[in-house]
């Protein structure tokens, strides 16, 4: 199905095309050991992003809010290190300018997909945008909001399905997989997908990640943590850092038998 | 209920005590007539403040966005006609302080309850906050969204059920009357109802309003427009203006029986 | 609204017209003091039907099934010795013959509510009809399901509004107060409401019955319990069967707000 | 995944082995023209069974109920000619005994999910079971339906993942695609997945069969028709006759990549 979408280029790497990208990391940056550590095994498995929030927008005020700037500049150290690019939620446009030396794809959370002056703001800002479906909206309202980003003459824009809201509570949301080619058909645009947060319990992101793949995703957003159990947010859905490498053999085989390919992770760089 | 309520006072009327509070007039402020016409009704049927966005967050970026700066003059100069205060939504930090000049009421809509920033820069503002509830978002979410004002030093806080989402499409969305009493005993902060979005058809606003008085609502917030089928957003959700005045009359009986009232619209002032 | 409505006579009882019908007691019938004793309150409350159910359709096969046939006949007991009417859910074909000895008011499920054998033998039974709306199924839906009954001759359709299913887990399920005025316009059957069913906590079914009384409904279903937290079923949505004059006092209120009335329980036989 | 299940063996066929278990055929049986090429279609790209409703529970009275005992007939013979098994739908413990000599495996509908005397008799019967997931139910719920007829001592029973009802309108219900491993989890029964009333429309059913696939189900339940534009219920989203070979194409690649088969249609016996 990818053919018929507007690939986007993020430096090196083309979102969209024959590759499935893979966005890999822990929810949030809480320490250099975390993310560093992180960062080597996602390389290792194919991965093309790290992941790491540096600004969380939590539900309690009372809940670890990231590590702030000092989040991103580990989060590019880190990415650095091996060969990775960085993938991480901005909140606000005050934050857009100091992001663009640490964040090479800005993603706008589920909770700000509606959040205008934000989409224009990252729209007017030229950076390339993660554009995450609000777990309360509409594939209708999504495409939107896209819309409002692509209008300031921004085209780089990623769409990521992560689940919507629906009264079944064995999982944290429900993966829309019919999602991943509708919007692709509405605009064009390639279209990723977050098993983490849907499953919101590790074990089930194996299969909404293989689900994701086979439903013509064009890339991955996933969050894996060195040790779950201690993690500051985010814990329970997190896949096992060691586990990782097995869950991308699972993915690859299905990956190429969508005709997608997950390059071998021989972009480490060092330790 | 309302006993149990810490009462929210803007400048002379209290929300959460003996009064049910209604708040009306159009989605969007328009013109000058428009505003105009609607303030002189709404006020002589019992209304306190009047509604009316200047900053439209619409799902579309090619709908109506709002006249702007423009609107919340004209929505403060109508209001002060009619001896009426305002309540109007702020999207952003930046338009905190112009609004306070123009509007006593700062409203949080649905799309922007988990937009943090948002939040916590009302809470540091100290102007009285309306909170909507997002309409995928559950109480809990929202009693956390609240949270984050209250932190900031901000205990005027008000929140507004305004309906959810659900796969019922009779209506826009379904308003959850239980969310009422429940968000009450949560935080002991008043609650108000917007039936409007909720019912997303005329037709159904006024067993929504009915139903939100006697479910313990504080107060009301209502679309209604002098001509709705020209209205520029939310035209078949509002209340033809010139039969506010019967609607008003009807909720008067259910707030009575309910042990709350309305005041007669002795009010008003001019033409 | 009532007067759109095509009123049903079940014996001397009207449901759609200046009257609204309280139909309340315990789930389940569980013994003859049981329900004894909750006929005894209901009809000093103002109640017209005692309801109670003998075959239960649980989720669990392992949770209390109902006494069957035994049920039916302590149910008719206790309504006849305080001049109640009898409301009952039946499952199954083969209950009808039986039911007409000790149901006034054949309940079919929210469960079977698409349950087409069923919905076509109570039409040819001509049993007056209490159709509950399915947790999952639209307006729409239940309209049709409605028709089915209809089509086979039976005009005696009651239409129950009982809650539908939604992300929100602070009740068990969310009450659609629209749905009253919508349903009946489509048919212009009567619609009751049972708001213990969407409270799920008994906490919150006095403001879902408020609620529904505001909405229209021309009738109520209520479950009471004389020792709730020894109820074989539902024990934590029944209102304490002390408490329920109350609730019947603050009904009425909103009631006479409406226009309707509800009798005062002269109709009381004996204790 | 299918390592921990209990396969059930329906004649020769195992559902919940290595095989993917494919199930196809019209919605309805409408003629004998009708099933008998969609038989041998289906058999020649590796269906093991033949599906096609007799009785219809459809939403409104009014619309096409079924061809009744002759449309099991015609299933049968069209079944047999091209040495398929069959699935059909049964609505009431009356079509059972009648049902042993036409229907192989007896599928009870989304909307009879809680039908409790259907699942105690269908226990009874001891004929292979096919349940759907309710679509306004949860998994639990779900569950402790395909209790009610192992409780009866019949162990043969799969169980079906349809969709579930959410605000999404884009499609007719959205796939729990994590449902299959969850539920699979939960009692050991094998799960398929019908990815037609998910979609509603056919250009979303080849996303939704790929995801159920990779989602770890053990067999597909889809629909096709010869001439969808005038099938006689639930035309829009029966994939078109001739194009199941090449679905199935894509269905075997992402089969064989999960270490399931599905086998090529060399059973086609004759014309």
């Amino acid at each position: 199905m990818s053919d018929s979408v507007r690939a986007v280029k993020i430096r090196d790497c083309v979102v969209g095309g024959p590759e499935l990208v893979v966005m890999a990391g822990p929810c949030a940056v809480e320490s250099r050991e975390q993310i560093l550590g992180a960062a080597g095994v996602v390389a290792a498995s194919g991965a093309r992003f790290l992941r790491g929030g540096a600004f969380k927008v939590r539900t309690a005020p009372t809940a670890f809010q990231g590590l702030g700037w000092d989040g991103w500049a580990l989060l590019r150290e880190a990415a650095d290190a091996h060969g990775l690019l960085t993938v991480s939620e901005i909140l606000d446009e005050g934050q857009i300018e100091t992001a663009r030396r640490y964040v090479d794809f800005a993603q706008i959370g589920s909770r700000n997909m509606q959040n205008v002056p934000l989409l224009k703001a990252l729209g007017r800002s030229r950076m390339p945008v993660l554009l995450k479906r609000g777990f309360g909206c509409t594939i209708d309202e999504w495409v939107h909001a896209a819309e409002y980003v692509l209008r300031e003459g921004n085209e780089s824009v990623v769409l990521c399905e992560r689940g919507i809201r629906t009264f079944e509570t064995a999982t944290r949301f429900t993966l829309d997989v019919a999602a991943v080619p509708i919007a692709k058909a509405r605009l064009g645009l390639p279209v990723v997908v977050d098993p983490s947060h849907a499953a919101g319990k590790r074990d089930w992101v194996e299969c909404l990640t293989l689900s994701a793949v086979a439903a013509g995703a064009d890339g991955l957003l996933i969050e894996t943590h060195p040790d779950p159990a201690k993690a500051l947010s985010d814990g329970p859905q997190a896949v096992v850092l060691s586990e990782f490498p097995a869950l991308m053999e699972k993915t690859r085989r299905v990956a190429e038998a969508m005709g997608r390919t997950i390059p071998v992770g021989a972009r480490v760089v060092a330790a």
